[in-house]
């Protein structure tokens, strides 16, 4: 098929192409640790509170608690303490377990990153070379 | 750690863990191919025919059609050719391109596959070796 390149926006279609990906860790339950649920760490980490940390994600708390709830019930060690009341209200912490965790995916999404970006290399280099 | 199959279900929670992951293509338009398009892909090819493809998925017939076209769009080349009508109706065919974009999707698929196994034993294999 004839394109006449005076009319139409130039295509270059192999330009286009990208792999992309996601991966969790599944626990006992099924998914232990996500890209949200790493982000809802480092927030409550950032804001000692699981309602601020969920709030900043537009999360209701509920569904935070839950996500937090079904972390720890899955690690091998709580991710995240929560001080109950006295003066002030009690705090809520990422303990080490927690900071090893948010390594852990972080660590494994940077090796996908990685993975992908080959990929698309692999693939548009493999696009022009055809004829 | 001794384990006594007679009381208790073994629980080995580093055992539990393991990495898992999706991949896709974008194209100009977003997802070109992924892994429920490519099964469809296949499915046409095996039935010769949209519609039957679309049911053996529980898809309805639209949705596959606006799959198809999709990938047609974003597509070098198109993925799926329609015959029209005829007698005995018109007959749909995976093209060359076809068949190609269905071997680029499983090939890396299948190295997402090991890389996800290879992350897997690695985080077993660290957290055995915790104390």
């Amino acid at each position: 098929m004839k394109k006449d390149k005076k009319i139409s926006k130039p295509v270059e279609p192999e330009a286009t192409y990208r792999w992309k990906g996601r991966l969790w860790l599944e626990g006992a339950e099924g998914t232990f640790l996500g890209y949200g649920r790493v982000v809802l760490l480092e927030r409550i980490a950032e804001f000692g509170s699981i309602s601020r940390a969920a709030r900043s994600m537009e999360m209701s708390y509920k569904h935070a608690w839950d996500l937090v709830a079904s972390m720890n019930r899955q690690a091998p060690a709580p991710l995240i303490e929560t001080a109950a009341g006295g003066k002030g209200g009690g705090g809520t912490k990422l303990t080490e377990a927690g900071r090893e965790a948010i390594e852990l995916f972080r660590s494994a999404h940077g090796r996908l990153q990685e993975f992908l970006a080959k990929e698309s290399t692999a693939l548009l280099d493999a696009m022009t070379k055809k004829p």
